[in-house]
């Protein structure tokens, strides 16, 4: 039987004897609970029902009290536990009143920890591991891999202190022939100062993915003069093409609903030779919303006669479709058309994100592999400013809903979409992309903490914790694809189709039971 | 550009020079098209849009003209030629009336052979292969790997000449202490004559697959002891349990109706210690017009936004999943209830047919290999008398629909989803499987001409013509799994839920242009 083992900097906090869990499959069984700073472990006593629960709190998303006053029989009393990653746990307990008391506090305590003025797990986890996680991505490495600075392109550093911009990384690449000072006029005529910055270059033809955010056009179809010579200038960086796209991640109809708000979006008068192209991809609620319902018709039962339909009607997939539809005409116009693209939604932060990194594993197999993968994730996601702690809401019981959404889950998906149209083309596997999405929420790790660089310099993120990528890349073996074969030179162009895209079973149904025996044999 | 390599025994019955081949999906390409006794080929002569296609005339079920005398433009007259592998073609020619006049009816004549009286390309085919597929299957040394004859168990002869039942095999495997002459009883008391026999056996706890066909009850509730006794004598073979199950691949309302005609199903009251079982699984009716179904949501062009919704609406997936949980509940007899079981439908060369072959294919794996797969085909399918003729209508232009059915496909389908569930399980591949439909239709080898044993000898099918285990056998490795691990003493329990059955685009959706596409990589 298992036992549970503390981690380096685990504590136990407090634990209970005759607790049931309620399992939605095979009903209450009794057994201990026990609660430390970093998970909440249940163990069956029950001899012919041997079972172990272990969960870390960070994937708590809300404590519901059950039953109560007017609570009758056994298990009518106790708490449903809403979980982050698509399951909810429900315990009872006897109604005699001093359980509850005790160790359900400790468990809102521990569970909601920044609202009870405690440290996230993070930076108690002690843990050392052979390869240091923080190393992995160096912005200068990088940009030199992909031949950055060169002619065209250079690495400016005037937001080495993010008085440029607070949601950027202190490194930024700009054409040669932006000063300093244009760079800042530039940044007063998109939204949060997100000015375009190249991500990618293309290793032949020198066409460039170009991230940002809207442009702050406004009711009145505002200009910026110096908006739109920067623009020209990323044009004439690239000598094969005498034009630019611009790819706007949203429904036209939002685009134009932002103007009231003082945003907007390129006018293809105002900027000569761009084409502008909206990508359809709907918004942080729209997103959440769906998933909410995917739990709904997945979790904790599903209605065989029904599945397809009730999946159809959540729109989950095809949410996905649009988004990788979207990275897949970014890199159709960098690969085929020889293009520099400039990509935007709203703040630059969310769809933005999704579509330079999928469109960017598309176009190099660099980041295909383990290590490159981390690159991909610390600089599009986590330097570039995705609002992990609003959009995850870790360890805060208060967060209010409307700002979480699962935005990286949808990357992370896409790109499992991916790894099952080609098979052989990526050199991690499937556990790989389920632990970095059970630790995006786990609060193990430092990763997936604060919302910028910025906030991770401030709160000294990579002295105080441990990296996910120490723990994955000292254990390599684990998240290894054994079908990779390297081919790290071709361009991989996804079928983004409904038909073609299947619900992640290994991630979103995993905790059915149904989902587990598919790989049991049975040995005569 | 590829030319047209005849085959041994294939000839040029026809050609012409200005036909447009009507793509769904580029529209009219023009070229020459060729009609021999074995195949229809058609080549581009445009430039920019080389094409080849390359089809056995066995795959036409249908061929339409459009236009005529009320037809306008230039692609208006032509023949539709519907397929039995999903898709539909179309040509146009020059409306002169030259041209329909000759190559059409040349084209009409061959892929309808046998109402024109011409043999079936099959008997003209004149390939050599090292391997000799007719000798892949022997009965004998198939049951005496089973362990058979044994002390409970021994090979009859009594229809050797097929005068027992014409749609068995010659040798049957009964119980030691049912004579022959008690055989004749029991077959009077079974449709079709199809006696209960066996099929396979648990190597270590004696339990065994019976098929027969259903008993002839009908309103009147009609009893036979000799069928009871029988039974009987199946239970007292088995040591380890005090029951048998009858399992009827029937809903019960059906199984109801059945007495009407004669038929209907075993009562508890008349056969002790039986349990009979309903598996709801629909007859060849049903599943003929779910196929229909499929084809008119995924051919041509799929609408992609009700994808889902359509699929389940056609209930493909549904009546896949019926059958695999059918084989399930019965492998789940044999091997952890120790128990022997009986399976019927009506006639039992149907439903019976496809839940014996995959309850052995969970159950043994040998089965698993290529050469296994195919004994289990010839065993199972062709020796049982599964009317191939009839359910996939051979060069027969009048043939009756109500006859056709995607039997077969079914099962071919379960064993797929099976290969998706356990990927390192099975010796051979997709490839494998897809060959073995389109030789299915082909007529190119004798494998599935015939509805039974007795025709096949009659016609002297082996003699005559070359098996299709003859073709893979020789060239195994294009057919082969690389990922297969020998499991063969494991039971394999797939997941029988439709969440985790998907839609076989390799086989069913292979004609639409997005669907290959996934497999490109662009070289850089």
């Amino acid at each position: 039987m298992e036992e549970l083992l503390l981690l380096p900097g685990e504590t136990v906090k407090d634990m209970a004897k005759d607790v049931a869990y309620i399992c939605p499959f095979s009903g209450a069984i009794r057994g201990s609970f026990t609660v430390t700073n970093y998970r909440l472990y249940f163990k069956s006593l029950e001899r012919d029902h041997r079972l172990v629960l272990d969960a870390p709190l960070g994937v708590i998303s809300r404590i519901e009290k059950i039953g109560g006053s007017s609570g009758r029989g056994e298990n009518s009393h106790g708490v449903e536990i809403v979980c982050k990653d698509m399951r909810n746990i429900r315990f009872a307990y006897k109604p005699d009143g001093r359980i509850r008391k005790s160790i359900f506090e400790t468990l809102l305590k521990f569970a909601f920890p920044l609202t009870h003025e405690l440290p996230l797990f993070a930076f108690e986890y002690k843990d050392v591991f052979p390869d240091n996680g923080w190393k992995v991505y160096d912005p200068i490495m990088e940009y030199r891999r992909q031949g950055i600075p060169n002619e065209s392109w250079r690495i400016s550093r005037i937001n080495e202190r993010y008085g440029l911009c607070d949601t950027y990384p202190a490194l930024l690449v700009v054409p040669v022939n932006i000063s300093d000072e244009e760079l800042k006029r530039v940044s007063n005529f998109r939204a949060r100062d997100r000015v375009p910055v190249l991500s990618w270059i293309h290793p032949e033809s020198q066409a460039a993915i170009i991230r940002c955010s809207q442009p702050l056009v406004g009711v009145n179809g505002k200009r910026s003069k110096e908006d739109e010579k920067y623009l020209q200038s990323i044009m004439d960086a690239n000598a094969h093409s005498h034009k630019i796209f611009i790819f706007d991640a949203r429904p036209s109809v939002n685009a134009v609903a932002n103007k009231a708000k003082g945003g907007g979006f390129e006018s293809e008068d105002a900027y000569q030779n761009a084409e502008l192209i909206f990508l359809d991809i709907h918004n942080i609620h729209v997103m959440r919303e769906s998933l909410r319902k995917l739990k709904e018709i997945a979790y904790p039962t599903i209605q065989e006669s029904n599945w397809l339909s009730n999946l159809e009607s959540t729109h989950w997939l095809e949410h996905i479709k649009l988004i990788l539809a979207g990275a897949l005409r970014i890199a159709d116009k960098l690969e085929s058309g020889k293009t520099s693209v400039v990509v935007h939604c709203s703040d630059g932060w969310d769809r933005t994100a999704q579509l330079t990194s999928l469109a960017m594993l598309m176009l190099d197999g660099y980041y295909r592999t383990i290590r490159g993968f981390e690159v991909l994730v610390e600089k599009e996601w986590l330097s570039f400013g995705h609002h992990f702690r609003l959009r995850v809401g870790h360890g805060d019981k208060n967060h209010a809903d409307a700002e979480k959404s699962p935005v990286f889950l949808q990357f992370i998906d896409c790109v499992w979409q991916m790894t099952r149209q080609f098979p052989n083309a990526f050199e991690f596997n499937e556990h790989f992309l389920v632990t970095i999405l059970d630790h995006l929420h786990s609060c193990l790790f430092g990763t997936f903490l604060c919302n910028s660089e910025q906030e991770r310099v401030i709160e000294s993120i990579p002295q105080e914790t441990v990296s996910l990528w120490s723990f994955i890349n000292s254990q390599p073996e684990d998240f290894t694809n054994p079908l990779y074969l390297n081919y790290s030179s071709h361009v991989l162009y996804p079928v983004a189709s409904t038909r073609h895209l299947e619900l992640w079973a290994g991630y979103y149904i995993r905790w059915n039971p149904g989902t587990k025996s598919q790989e049991t044999f049975n040995n005569r």
